[in-house]
Parts: C-alpha cells; sequence; structure tokens
C-alpha cells in the first residue's frame, strides 16, 4: 500500500455523477485504511491549505454522494499557468502536500486536469517530495480522448434525449394552433456529443428531433430554415436542438449574433432566442423555447444507471492504482462490445490524455449535418441506458446529502497567489 | 346509463397527467360498455366534425396513456365566442353531437372550458337535444376555484422544486469562483403557484431557493438587489425562482422590458435575461439562468403520484357522473385533511367555476414577498408527494404510447368558421 494521504480535488463544471466518483473514492480508501483528504473548492483549496477530512464524515453520508449531484467539496474553474509562468503555485502545491503527508493526489476533472495533474507529478519529483499524480475522468462535455466516455456525460445525455422526447410531444398535441417550432438548447461549446445523444430520443423517420445543430459544423441560415419549413409540413411541427456553441460563417457564436440586453449589452447564453427570432421573422411560426441550463447537468434524478456506475468504478480504481503505487495515469473506460455493453477499466498515461480533445468523429453526423447516424447512436446508445434514481423523501423530492466538510488545521502561512 | 356516446376533448395547454385523465374516462367508459370519442384538436376538432374512434384502440395503449405526457388526441387555445357573438359555433357542436349519437361532452380544462361545457349544455337544451356536459378540471396554473387543486399542477411544481434542489447544488459548488447567481424562470403569467411551489425546495434558512417573485407582487429592483446580495454575502450564492408573469411598477411584464433580439423586436418570454442583467450590471455577479419551458409541464419521467392519481380519478369520476346523468357539473378535488393528505371528489355546479380565478391567497407569501409561509406549505406539500416513473425500455427512456387516432367516418358538411 502506498504511504501518506490521498488529496482529492474535483475541477471545474460539476456533474449529477461526480459525487459518485468521490463515492468510489472514499468508500474504496476506507476498505484500504487509506486517509482521504478532499481540497475545498477544487485545486484552490490545495492552494490556500484548505482542505477537508472526510474521516469525520459518516458512513451513511459517504454512501450517499453516490446519488446527490453536484460537488460535494466545491469545485472551481481554475487552471494553474504553465510552470514558466507560475511556478510558485507548483511548488506551493508540494509544499502542502508535504506538509500533510500527502502521497497521492486525485484530480477528478477533464483535459486540462490530467495536465496539471501530470506537472505535479513531475515537479514534486523535481523538489524530492514524490506525489503519485492520477487522473479521474470527468466532464459532461464528453471530449477526453483515450477513454470511451467521459463520467458525466451519460447522464446529461439521458436527460437531453428524455426532455425532447417529453417536450415534444407537448408541441406535437397543441401544433395545429399554436407552436410550430420547438428550440432546446443544450450546453456543448466546442464538440456537440450532448446535442448528439438528443437525436437517441426518435428512431424512425419523422420522431423529434427533426434539426440538430452541432458546433462543428458552420450554421448556414437558408438550409436550417429550409429544414424547418419541410419539417412542418411534413410532421406539423419541427423540435430543434442547438448547441450553444453553434457558429456563423465568420466564426462568431450565434449566442453572440443577436440580442441585446436592457443595458445594450450583447446577451451571451442564447443560441435559441436568435433561432427563435430567425424562424417566427422568415417563416412567420410560432415559436418557443427551452434552456435547461444547469438543470441539465444536475438532473441526477434521471442520471444513466452506466454512467453513475462507470462515475463510481472510475473513483475505485483510482485508489486500487494508488495503493498500486501507479503514478501519472488516469482509469480510462474501455469498451469491450457495443451490445451488449460491456466496459472495463484500464490505466492510461496522463500524456496521452492532458490537452487533447475528442470532438465528434465525421462520420457520426448525418451528410446535410442536421442528424445522427447509426454509428453515432452504436456509440451513444449504450451511455443512457439504466436509470438509478436517488431515494425520495416523505416530502416528494430527492434525498441529497451535505457533508459535515470539516477542515484540517491548517500549518502554512497563507498563499498570496490564490486569495 | 345515460344513452348516447361521450365526446372526450382536451382543451388548451396540455401537461404531464391529461393523458391520465384520458385514460380515466376510457377505461372507466368500456366498464360500463359505454363508446368514447375523442375529439381531435379540442374543441376544433367537434367543430370540424374530426372525431376520433377510441374503441379502436388497444387496451394497453389506453393504459400506457395514463404514463404518457402531452395531450393524445390534440388540444388546442380556441375560445368559443360568446353566444350572442357567435351562436352558429355553438349550433355547430349540437348539430355535430346530434350526428354522432353524442349525449354526453366532457370538456378537459380549465374556467375558459368550464364556461363553454356550461354554455354548450344550455344551447343544446335550447335547440331540443339535451346533451350533459360536464367539465374536468386540467390547468398547471392551479387556479380553478372550488377544487383543491387542478390535474397537472402537482407535476410541475414537483419538477419545479426538484429542479431548483438540483441545479442550486451545482451553484453551490461552484459559487466560490464562478456563478453566484442563479435564475430559473418558470411558467404563471397571472398566479404564482408553480413559483411558490419551488419554495418546498428548502425547508430551512439559506435553502434555495432564496429569492422568489411573484406575478401576485410588484417587482422592486431595489429590494431585489438588496436580497440578492445580503443572500450571496450569507450563503455564497443565490438562486432567483421568477414567474413569466412578474411585472414592473407600470405594470408592464418584466420579460417584454429589456431585451430585443437580431431583428429589433422586443424579445417575449424571457424576464429571467431581464433579472441577470440587472444582477450583473448593479451587482457585478457571474449569473446563469434556466428557462425550463414546456419541460416543466411535459416531465411525466417525475411526475407527482398525488397527482397522476387525482388526473385518472376526475376522468373515472366524470363517466361515472355521465352514466348518472349529471349535467353542467365538475368533479372536483376536496382536501379532507392536510397530513396525512386525504382528498375525495365531488360534483361542483360549473355554474361556480366558469370564469373564475384563484390567486395565491395574501398569507402565503411572507411580508417581504420573496418566500413562501408555513400556510403555503401545507397547502402545496401534499400535492407533489409520491413518484408514479413511467416505464423504461432498454434504450434508457421512457415508453410513451402514440395512439392510432382513427377518425370517425364524417357524416356533415364542413364548417367554415372552424377551419
Amino acid at each position: 500500500m502506498a504511504a501518506g494521504k490521498i488529496l482529492y480535488a474535483q475541477s471545474g463544471g460539476v456533474s449529477a455523477v461526480i459525487n459518485a466518483t468521490a463515492a468510489g473514492v472514499i468508500e474504496t480508501a476506507r476498505d484500504k485504511g487509506m486517509v482521504v483528504y478532499a481540497a475545498r473548492n477544487g485545486i484552490l483549496g490545495a492552494l490556500r491549505e484548505d482542505l477537508i477530512d472526510t474521516t469525520k464524515e459518516a458512513k451513511a453520508s459517504i454512501a450517499a454522494l453516490r446519488h446527490t449531484p453536484g460537488g460535494a467539496f466545491g469545485s472551481c474553474r481554475y487552471k494553474l499557468k504553465s510552470l514558466d509562468e507560475n511556478r510558485a503555485e507548483y511548488e506551493r502545491l508540494i509544499e502542502v502536500f508535504r506538509a500533510h503527508d500527502i502521497r497521492t493526489f486525485l484530480y477528478n476533472g477533464g483535459n486540462d486536469s490530467a495536465d496539471t495533474a501530470n506537472k505535479v507529478s513531475k515537479i514534486g519529483h523535481a523538489l524530492g517530495y514524490d506525489v503519485n499524480c492520477i487522473g479521474v475522468p470527468k466532464t459532461i462535455d464528453n471530449d477526453l480522448v483515450v477513454t470511451d466516455t467521459c463520467p458525466g456525460f451519460g447522464s446529461v445525455a439521458k436527460y437531453t434525449a428524455l426532455s425532447v422526447r417529453e417536450a415534444s410531444l407537448d408541441v406535437a398535441s397543441m401544433a395545429d394552433t399554436s407552436t410550430k417550432v420547438f428550440v432546446i438548447e443544450v450546453m456543448g461549446r466546442h464538440a456537440g456529443w450532448i446535442a448528439a445523444a438528443a437525436g437517441l430520443a426518435g428512431s424512425k423517420a419523422g420522431d423529434p428531433p427533426h434539426v440538430i445543430l452541432f458546433p462543428e459544423n458552420v450554421f448556414d441560415p437558408e438550409a436550417f430554415l429550409a429544414r424547418v419549413q419541410t419539417t412542418v409540413d411534413k410532421v406539423g411541427y419541427c423540435t430543434v436542438v442547438a448547441s450553444e456553441g453553434v457558429k456563423d460563417a465568420q466564426g462568431r457564436f450565434l449566442a453572440e449574433s443577436g440580442a441585446r440586453d436592457a443595458f445594450g449589452h450583447a446577451q451571451l447564453g442564447g443560441v435559441a432566442p436568435v433561432l427563435v427570432a430567425l424562424v417566427r421573422e422568415k417563416l412567420g411560426f410560432k415559436c418557443h423555447w427551452a434552456l435547461p441550463d444547469y438543470l441539465q447537468r444536475s438532473a441526477r434524478h434521471i442520471a444513466s444507471r452506466t454512467d453513475v456506475d462507470q462515475a463510481y468504478a472510475v473513483g475505485k480504481k483510482a485508489v486500487e492504482y494508488a495503493a498500486e503505487g501507479l503514478n501519472a495515469v488516469m482509469p480510462v473506460i474501455v469498451r469491450v462490445s457495443d451490445e451488449p455493453y460491456k466496459w472495463t477499466i484500464e490505466a492510461a498515461p496522463l500524456d496521452k490524455i492532458a490537452n487533447h480533445e475528442k470532438k465528434m468523429p465525421k462520420n457520426f453526423m448525418t451528410k446535410d449535418g442536421f442528424g445522427i447516424t447509426a454509428a453515432a447512436r452504436r456509440y451513444l446508445a449504450p451511455l443512457i441506458q439504466g436509470e438509478l434514481p436517488p431515494p425520495f423523501g416523505e416530502d416528494g423530492l430527492p434525498v441529497y446529502v451535505s457533508l459535515r466538510n470539516t477542515a484540517v488545521p491548517k500549518k502554512l502561512k497563507k498563499f498570496k497567489a490564490a486569495s
């Protein structure tokens, strides 16, 4: 078994299942007699020496993390600069690790975090303090390379496909005299994985969604409007799924091209209203639009069981790797078969993952650019399979846990850069 | 048993449980050997003589309506004019009823529909064709009088409270360095019932939602900003629930006060972006916002069991009333006790319901206008209790039914006014 303690930190946008990973980490560590500290608010907590002693939490609380959305210890969007630009930050991390006998660093995030974990490992060694750094995959964007999928994605995918199916039934009921075009805007600034998953809502011609707009394609207003019109003619209504990252021919986000707020500022975070304005103006249809925003990535009540299982498994595996003394690796999900979906977990070197980005393959989008192919379905379908709802209380709402998050007494002086 | 057939029509905005009412109607009628026709696309189908023969549907399909959102026969927003203005429409209805031996008309909607059903009953009698008209309650707005609640509301209420709870966990995780203010816009143009239900997400001081904006109160920007600021100071973040119908001191919808779309039109359907623009400008906080739109009223996957049961029960009872020959009544839900929640169904005269609107009582809102009181909780809490999820397929998505909707052969000439 590895000596010293484990430090676990959550990084970047949280998800419906990142706490399931935390549960996998802590429960496995407890089984092995290892101590886990957590960094409060992600890497900033490590820099600030703001650490949480997870041994103070009840067993039931840790178990409840498996079904609780959000980030139980807090997360942050904070990317460490390069070693050349801010070596002090890396040295500070090592200082904190040394002060608290941290010998394993588990960094739960995307490709930036994989890069940071990789660098921390190297500088620790250079400073004479060896720390095993393990990246633990998490991102709803599904854009990590090597791994088959990223924990967090499957649940957003399921939420999105299900929401499209449900809302389209509503629209279809009323289309004769009311809304004919419904636009739902989903996350995905650079890659259209979530938009693609919406395609799982339908299985035969005429099923919603009828138009998917991917950030990988240049938005063509003429082609879009033509498709909306023919869909309304044929089906009676049209459901559109739009990635927030859809761009025009000039490479500008559509979301930034249109509306101004009450103060005259360009209004961000709204590709849907821009599309709706276009359809109203050019085709004259009554439109409605939805922006699920954080609801899509926190919807633990409708999480994918596959996703929850994988999230837990990568946490568990990360601790097993730590116990074996592995360094600079990430537990990645390896697909063994599509149907039935079988997967296993392997250790992949962080070098191969850090700073790469997995785009949607071209052959996942139909030629017209508005739909998904059979290849995409084969890949996506297993990721939303199964349900694992949280317990519901007598009040009719899910019972989610709040941890005590007891602080570890500080031993060092304040670190200015992270204030 | 009443002679003739039953005509069932869905009216106005659909919901997650209006089809449960349809299931209650059709299953009960089948048990009694009565035939149910449905009007395609609501009252327009009746005017157009566009009727559906529900006897052609399989038993399993009708049973599946109980867990399928949307309106299975189509609905519409079409209010019959007054008798003086358009007597021809009422006469046409009677003509269609007579042609198809319709002796019972079940109109499933809100207070407009109750009014229509009432009038149809009277004019039928005047024309020498007696038809028993029964209003069946449905509206997510929860604004019908006499009845304790309206089928459809409990499920939106549950969806909203749950979404606030989940998304707030996400916001809380990241608030240290990212979004501090999260605004969720909910339906409710005239009454704040749905916004009030969001208050069930929290139970103690500091729990989200921290600010609720009701359409019943005049929006006071100073008081709102002050409350957001103190909440961020105390809790670290602030979740705001805003009714789409929030108005300013001049009585204008806030949603119409701000943004212009790409074509310079006032952008409707967005009180949330107006609030977000205000908070960014005046307090400088990073904000996010969500607009669930149709997702909230079609979210059958997370429907309230109480709501589903009540929706089914009013459908069943409506047919029982029809069999007893009752006329111009509505089956309403009567609360017997709060805790445990016990309810029964009684027949109330349509006269007492038509054209009235149930507002939120003053004592349901806290004095500062930003929260709900214990009285509101006592009323609302039972309505979101229990779960009754739809069956999920191997594809990880709910299995919803599409009916055949076989048309009844027409016997009459076209009616011009309803084209």
